[in-house]
């Protein structure tokens, strides 16, 4: 079976899946996105992810392509047409196609594409292991709170990453803070076990999974506070991990040269891991 | 006639060309281009466009999409098929086209789309009046030298301008200087007739017309110096004006709400506005 891409109002095969030259999304990164994971046949925090979508069409005064139970009837029949159990949705809203020129255009009509496909989840040994992170400067624009397109600087620090033998980047501020890796939220536990995650502002993407995981936090009765850290608080930490809507929590086990705690997932990330697969197969799905 | 656009290989109807969603152009502002003056039936700084070019691709590493002949033959068919005396050529070359990962995919063909359009040079008296910016943050990357197509905050400061009844947005730094507008240079003229804009680093773009204005100032003479200069500089000084392949030199009279000199154009701006005419009609062609 073939993949299935939606379009403008039309479902066509994902090879024919195309949107003009002249497009805002392709000549300005005049769009927005979302990416809503599917777990077992459901979609997790998928009304936060539309909220958030909401909010970053609004900061750029990009109007709704079309009204929330009409999105969610097309998430639901890609979903269908894929056939995909476990998997993500991909979702881009841009400015739609007018003649190239810097300012809004007067009449273009919104832009809507969306995209599915499957995922597999990684294996337990591999969760047990972590990952690598290094440290990047962060070079991006000050309003990384508003989920764009415009992610060459993420891009790039991505590939650093993995020119590094890492998995993700950890971006640094000018006052040595992290802010957060190029595509997920950065946290870490202390030595004396509190759980720390920069508080959302313009200097970050405040992440639904990061949300659902502070609630989870909350509800496991677990210490923790939202403020910045110092990349050398984290290489001294307990524990280190990073979360988005297709990394879950993935515990981090060093960074850049620092092996933190003893090398292997913590504790406190592994219970967070747990907490939100069953929230994902739970209380965080819309069927 | 309608307009032709060049596509990954193809001539196609301007109306049908289309980029696959996955380009990465349009889900991760990963491609760069360019805008090249025809003016008179020639392209203007060709060369340095190229080079530029060049630069910004070997800045992502992105392999170029084609020879330098080749690609110059794809600019002289396009004028061709749309028949232009007087206009622009539109080129965009991104990573190309892959499935959605933040890292460099591996066997991704870079992509390549060219579009071109007439455009009506403003009247005489227009100029003489010049046109109002406005003063904004710069909000930007760090990487401002490399022209990319992550434009959405260059787009943000165009309509934020547009709205306060002006024609640019120059923006501001941390340090109180104008960086550049959103897609010009900016250029002032001190009180005592000194000539002054920015030097290039990864704070600005080192425009092509920026260049060949410099040449310029230097063989007609004017005493001048690229270095930073603050908002309020610029609203003492006795000129102003902004320069871009498109706007060529655009004099500037009003700066929030400083009115700029007595409020008409200055004449070492005409100056050099005719002498770029000049160039551009002249020693800037290539046929």
């Amino acid at each position: 079976m073939s993949r299935i891409a939606y379009v403008n109002g039309r479902y066509v095969p994902h090879a024919d899946a195309a949107v003009h030259v002249e497009d805002r999304g392709y000549q300005f990164a005049d769009g927005v996105y979302e990416v809503v994971l599917v777990y077992d046949g459901a979609m997790v925090d998928e009304l936060p992810h539309l909220d958030r979508l909401d909010r970053s069409l609004g900061e750029l005064r990009i109007a709704q392509p079309m009204t929330r139970p009409a999105l969610r009837s097309v998430m639901r029949e890609l979903l269908r047409r894929n056939r995909i159990r476990t998997g993500l949705i991909y979702m881009q809203v841009t400015r739609g196609v007018a003649r190239r020129d810097h300012p809004f255009p007067k009449n273009a009509e919104p832009a809507l594409v969306m995209t599915a496909k499957r995922i597999a989840l990684p294996a337990a040994a591999a969760i047990e292991n972590g990952v690598k992170v290094i440290s990047i400067r962060d070079i991006r624009w000050e309003r990384c709170d508003i989920k764009t397109v415009a992610l060459l600087p993420n891009v790039l620090g991505k590939q650093q990453a993995r020119e590094a033998g890492a998995h993700e980047a950890w971006q640094v501020d000018d006052a040595g803070c992290v802010t957060e890796g190029t595509s997920t939220n950065a946290w870490i536990v202390t030595k004396d076990g509190e759980l720390i995650t920069r508080s959302a502002n313009q200097s970050i993407l405040n992440g639904i999974t990061r949300l659902s995981l502070l609630r989870l936090a909350e509800q496991e009765g677990l210490r923790f506070v939202e403020r910045s850290f110092t990349l050398e608080e984290a290489k001294q930490a307990r524990e280190a991990f990073i979360s988005s809507a297709t990394a879950f929590v993935t515990p981090v086990t060093q960074i850049d040269d620092a092996v933190i705690g003893n090398g292997k997932a913590g504790s406190v990330g592994l219970g967070l891991r747990r907490a939100y697969l069953d929230y994902a197969a739970g209380a965080g799905r819309t069927a």
